[in-house]
């Protein structure tokens, strides 16, 4: 069976709203030990773009820390993504959430426009150039739309968020539920997972999908 | 099969070292759905006992909300804990975290002595004198060893916390990943979780071990 692959997963914060997605990112977890693989957890140590209130979902004053955030989801157990290697890793995933909007781009204020974060076009780059495979769930893979280019990716069927990702030169593809998109060129595996309006299962059967294909493409 | 039963999960904040433990929340949550069943999310509105940066593990000087930060986790869809009705649910489960032991209780700096905040006492006392099942992961049994007394519950194999847990006259039990205790007179389902030096899987399959069992209580 050869050895364990390793993943590195990426987080942007802690929170749907401002940071990742929290079950997107605890799942893709799941999944990654539950197929007898390990992981190691990165996220970029700089200032949220802004803090939400989940429950009103209004700005609030506050100043809260990317890395430290997502240190919640990963327990402590997190490095800062400067620290990445991408010889250390078989793969790399985003799970979604605004933060790869918010922190790890700023696609949530420019659209198609957007610009990626340094580091993290940086680790992307790495990784495809190496091509080992990426996967990206929810919202994230604008941010492989921008940096690879012509890249066949989904969002599932949110068409202003397609159109602006054909508009980076990328092929969006509609998906359903757990459906994943296989760029076998990029290595590339993307699945909407909350773009959709989905429950808890749904999520978790997109992440393990994701990880699965992810697996076939490391040979 | 009758009707899809219908379960309250009760958090602490947002992180394992000053709120819910996020995997446990987490997969809690995807157990109950996964075996058909809904939930409700609630949490108290109140501030948190103290904020502690995940990667230093340090007291911070901000100020956040019990309530607040849970709607991370249940992505805004979530209610004061004051509005909880047992009626309306067929079980209660509590994941674990320190927020159980900090936000909950004071059983942090307490010990044995400590006292579970009102609104949580009265929810375990009401779902209890209707002879609902409740569950508990992790650190959080000794919620349930405080209000209910003469109870057998488990948090795992740490010494000191059993003795406390007897101190307050409930029964420990030595478990190890995944097992739980059932007390079928207070039909209350315990298992250790993170209070083992756990992987993400043992945690899913606590999880939904507790599910299933109270499932079966519900008859």
């Amino acid at each position: 069976m050869g050895t364990s692959k390793k993943f590195a997963v990426i987080l942007s914060g802690c929170g749907v709203f401002d940071g990742s997605e929290i079950h997107e990112a605890v799942l893709t977890m799941y999944a990654i030990v539950k197929n007898d693989c390990t992981y190691e957890i990165f996220a970029p140590d700089r200032p949220q773009h802004h803090v939400i209130n989940h429950c009103t979902r209004q700005v609030t004053g506050e100043t809260r820390n990317v890395l430290t955030e997502a240190a919640r989801i990963a327990r402590g157990r997190i490095k800062p993504l400067t620290s990445f290697r991408a010889d250390e890793f078989d793969g790399l995933i985003f799970p979604g959430g605004f933060g790869a909007a918010k922190n790890l781009s700023d696609y949530n204020d420019k659209g198609y426009r957007m610009t990626v974060i340094q580091e993290v076009a940086d680790v992307i780059q790495e990784m495809a150039s190496k091509q080992k495979p990426i996967g990206a769930l929810c919202i994230a893979p604008v941010l492989l739309a921008r940096v690879l280019g012509k890249v066949e990716v989904t969002i599932g069927n949110d068409t202003e968020t397609a159109s602006d990702i054909e508009k980076m030169g990328a092929k969006h593809h509609k998906t359903m539920h757990g459906q994943v998109i296989v760029d076998n060129r990029f290595r590339v595996v993307t699945t909407p997972c909350y773009m959709l309006d989905a429950n808890i299962v749904q999520i978790a059967e997109g992440a393990e999908n994701v990880v699965k294909e992810m697996l076939k493409l490391m040979v």
